[in-house]
């Protein structure tokens, strides 16, 4: 039986806030926003054009028959999202002036450095530079 | 700035577990494990070599610095998992036989059939065929 993983979906509380946050802060490309009027809501798929990772993002309004509460604390079936960068310092510079600093980190963890922001819902942003040639 | 996005985390509650299901289920192929000390943790990340969808499993033990209880309800953040598949009808008899049937449809939705299992910890995995030339 062949399945094809083509994304990952995560739910935000602003479709606009978000699509702006990943990418206009993060570089993705916005490919298709759509309404769902099945479940009352909307969503935007965008990617990296290098690498093909995918994320939708999905939004719901609240008499949505799909609709709950959104937790107060992250979630914690979504760990993180990972995102490689050349430079993690300039990187953080960068996310700092807008509005982003991180919420742990930076750490060397192995041959990595590590740090984690949050993105407009909370979701952990992990971004991380490879400081040797290990593979992640 | 440059961001690559290389691949999506969770949280799963038995590594050994979610590695099977997604590995033997669904057909992902199991690119790296890996104990991770400073987190008391390991993960294991697993990619859909057609796609190159990448998604990195995350378990945590009990007294990891970063382990939080895990929630009994779906984690909201985390909408759903998207896989494409050729049959619907055969791929949910497929997921029937190995204890996972459909929590939500089958339905039709615009040019898709569409339904949702759970896997192991309860994360939303969403099965489409597409029905028409429609991109998604």
């Amino acid at each position: 039986m062949k399945f094809q993983f083509v994304y990952t979906g995560i739910r935000v509380r602003d479709l606009e806030q978000s699509i702006r946050f990943y990418t206009e802060v993060l570089g993705l490309r916005l490919v298709k926003r759509a309404e769902e009027p099945v479940n009352k809501g909307e969503y935007a798929l965008v990617e990296d054009e290098e690498t093909g990772q995918a994320l939708e993002l999905n939004w719901y309004s609240a008499d949505s028959p799909v609709a709950k509460p959104y937790p107060d604390q992250e979630g914690e079936e979504l760990d993180h999202l990972g995102f490689e960068v050349a430079d993690l310092e300039a990187t953080l510079a960068y996310l700092r002036e807008r509005g982003f600093a991180p919420v742990l980190g930076p750490n060397v963890d192995g041959g990595f450095a590590v740090a984690y922001i949050r993105d407009p819902d909370g979701i952990w942003v992990e971004c991380f530079q490879r400081l040797t040639s290990g593979q992640r």
